[in-house]
């Protein structure tokens, strides 16, 4: 099933800075954000988030909040974190917990290398938590690094598909208008009941829209609306657009937004959470090999299988030997998935040689690696099972991966003279290596499989 | 991750008719409903139901209309279907759907064995397809089986999650009140745009509701509405339940519903609903052996594992030799997973006879079916390479197994004579059965895994 237009929901991925200006507000926004490379004297915006996460998740139906909810374990708030991150103009994450939770959240940051973060103490409800992390960024802490921001963006800890381009649609519109939220039409109609239960009146679906996270406000516009909001609102509202509205008047810009806004509320969110994720990362594969002449050839007899087979997945492939830079190069690309080819005698140097540098780096902290050691073999001179015999060792070596992170299985492919079983082992091959890498089942680690 | 005390989104399941009362309403109106075992003369109350299919998913991004979209390789149409059959006390099921995809729906019922279903074709808006729907149902049709229900339901065909019970609720309170409907709490705050793009203001999040599906009528009231209503009501009203009030000046009840209602939207909800049924339909496991007492050992061993690794899921055994009315008794109680154990020679007796007899059944109508043989080894006295290399043949056998929608995978266990070995063999073979049949992965078929 392809993606439309709109490209369906994405992770959020760590990547490079908006580097070129994608429309035109981005292309007047961006020069007034981007931190590295600023000219001396140019006005740069200071924008802060606040991310509320004090929630219990009680419409999820288990005990661990939502925002704590492993997702190809790890915690959900980690993913948002990771996209939040990913704009690098903005000065500083407030992520807001409760004291209960405010270890294993240092915990989550400290583990996944979340920058620029700092926690605060979440309030009762979600409009205290959110004036509390306002709080800390206003002047008059005392002993804070922290620094009051012109604009201020709010987003949910469970909302971790966005991507950097609605940041800065809000940021632009609040800059401008002084408060700014995303939006979507509504999927289901909304009705007002009255007191016995009963339909009042249906509201026209085409004039409403569904309030969504990001917003962003100018600082003061909402620090002076949480500082001036009465008991109730704190208690019981749940629009902080609303906030700005009543209280200082600003009417905040609407921004429509894409589909990726969800907010993960329900145990199906997370289901599909998982799966939206671990499709993005199985989008590319690196295929190792050795580059010896007559040995390339089986190594792109498979690439290009592998290519026509998965035909939405990018496929590359990659020589082991001067592989100190070019493992440099993966990592930026994203890859967390590798196919290498064994060739040579004895029958695991390719692939211990991968992952001695996988384990090295630190490419596994966000997400589990997946790595295909491939062997060939024509069934026809020997048996699949003689080879399983002398590849064994992966079992074990697979258990002390995983502790790392990185999933290794092993696959035989049969290498027959005769071209068409060549071809059908090279597309079961290529079937298995798509299934291993889509559902990076930790359970199947070290097994041996044929194609 | 475990279940709210909502149950959670269940798929729907074949399965008897509700046959005990669960609650007031129900047992008042189980009598008014049960077609089969009803006394003569005694009041069966006529209820029909109407699913507009004639959408054309574009919020899904995908060419498919979402209800056609498969999920584990069936429509998502067919699951409401069968999620509606269970109610065997509706008599008539319309579904309508669009000239173009009509062929393609009558496949799917005859596929699938759905039944009460009659075809009806669709409008160019979803009100004017219900509308068609109604139609086909009142008296006046010449040459039709269908008859004039007294109560009349409308549900989406892309709404699978959902029990009978709330079908029975919402058909007592249209009896009672003359509509009736499902509604949720709003995840998000809804808003009221101005002209220029800006808030206007929003609404109070908990005096509102999400207006769901299922929804029912006196099919008079409903009628009446529909052939009153005007063309723009037609062309771009989205509630049955404003039609009923403006037409007919009916309020209709409205019935808290459980989040299982939702619908499928986007891509993401596709992903979720295909977790959902996995995780359903792997709950039960049967463990199939012979019932020899010294290998009953070995077997019982393995059961005893699978439920204590495996806690949420109910494993039980059955014995094959008796194997007619057994296998018709595992049918009754929906099981699509089998863990086959042989322990005779030749290594595959046990599972050939398994599968012969579910290839004579139907059992993989809805559902495929995992089959996992599992054949033990001391690797101390004989390597696993050599038992694989007699059961290379499970290659062949699942190719051909795979046509029926039976996927065959084979695992050897390490039957060690120690007993620290053997409890961590079967740990990680109850570990690989739970992956297996989680995964429900046609591209590991005719594999043999090791534990």
């Amino acid at each position: 099933m392809e993606q439309g237009p709109r490209g369906g929901s994405r992770p959020a991925e760590p990547g490079p800075c908006l580097s070129s200006p994608r429309g035109g507000e981005q292309a007047a926004l961006v020069p007034l954000l981007s931190a590295a490379g600023a000219e001396p004297g140019s006005r740069m915006l200071a924008v802060a988030a606040v991310l509320p996460a004090g929630g219990c998740g009680e419409r999820m139906g288990v005990p661990t909040p939502k925002q704590f909810c492993p997702v190809l374990e790890r915690p959900l708030i980690s993913y948002t974190l990771q996209a939040m991150e990913r704009a690098c103009w903005i000065k500083d994450i407030i992520v807001v917990v409760t004291g209960e939770n405010m270890e294993a959240m240092e915990n989550i940051i400290k583990k996944y290398k979340h920058k620029r973060i700092s926690l605060v103490e979440a309030g009762v409800t979600r409009h205290r938590s959110i004036f509390n992390g306002l709080k800390a960024l206003a002047d008059n802490q005392p002993n804070s690094r922290l620094s009051k921001p012109e604009v201020v963006i709010i987003h949910d800890a469970v909302r971790p598909f966005f991507e950097e381009d609605i940041l800065l649609k809000v940021v632009t519109a609040a800059k401008e208008h002084g408060a700014a939220g995303a939006v979507r039409p509504l999927v289901s109609t909304v009705i007002s009941p009255s007191a016995d239960g009963c339909l009042d009146h249906s509201l026209e679906r085409a004039r409403h829209r569904a309030s969504e996270m990001p917003q962003a406000f100018l600082f003061d516009v909402i620090y002076e609306a949480y500082q001036q909001c009465s008991d109730y609102d704190l208690e019981f509202g749940t629009e902080c657009l609303q906030l700005a509205l009543k209280y200082c008047h600003i009417k905040a810009k609407l921004v429509e937004g894409s589909p990726d806004l969800w907010k993960v509320t329900y145990k199906r969110d997370l289901y599909a959470a998982e799966s939206i994720i671990k499709e993005r990362i199985s989008q590319e594969i690196c295929i190792v090999m050795d580059t010896k002449e007559n040995e390339e050839h089986i190594s792109h007899l498979l690439e290009e299988v592998l290519k026509t087979e998965l035909n939405h997945i990018h496929v590359r492939s990659q020589a082991l030997y001067n592989a100190g830079s070019d493992i440099q190069h993966i990592n930026l690309e994203q890859c967390y998935n590798f196919v290498c080819v064994n060739v040579k005698e004895p029958d695991f140097q390719e692939t211990q040689k991968l992952m001695s540098m996988l384990e090295e780096s630190n490419f596994s902290i966000l997400y589990s690696i997946v790595v295909v050691s491939v062997h060939f073999l024509d069934f026809k001179l020997s048996s699949p099972s003689q080879k399983m015999e002398s590849l064994m060792c992966i079992r074990e070596f697979a258990k002390k991966m995983k502790k790392r992170k990185i999933l290794l299985y092993g696959l035989i492919i049969n290498y027959s003279q005769d071209e068409q079983k060549l071809q059908e082992s090279l597309r079961q091959g290529a079937i298995i290596i798509a299934a291993l890498i889509k559902e990076r089942n930790s359970a199947l680690i070290g097994q041996l499989l044929v194609a």
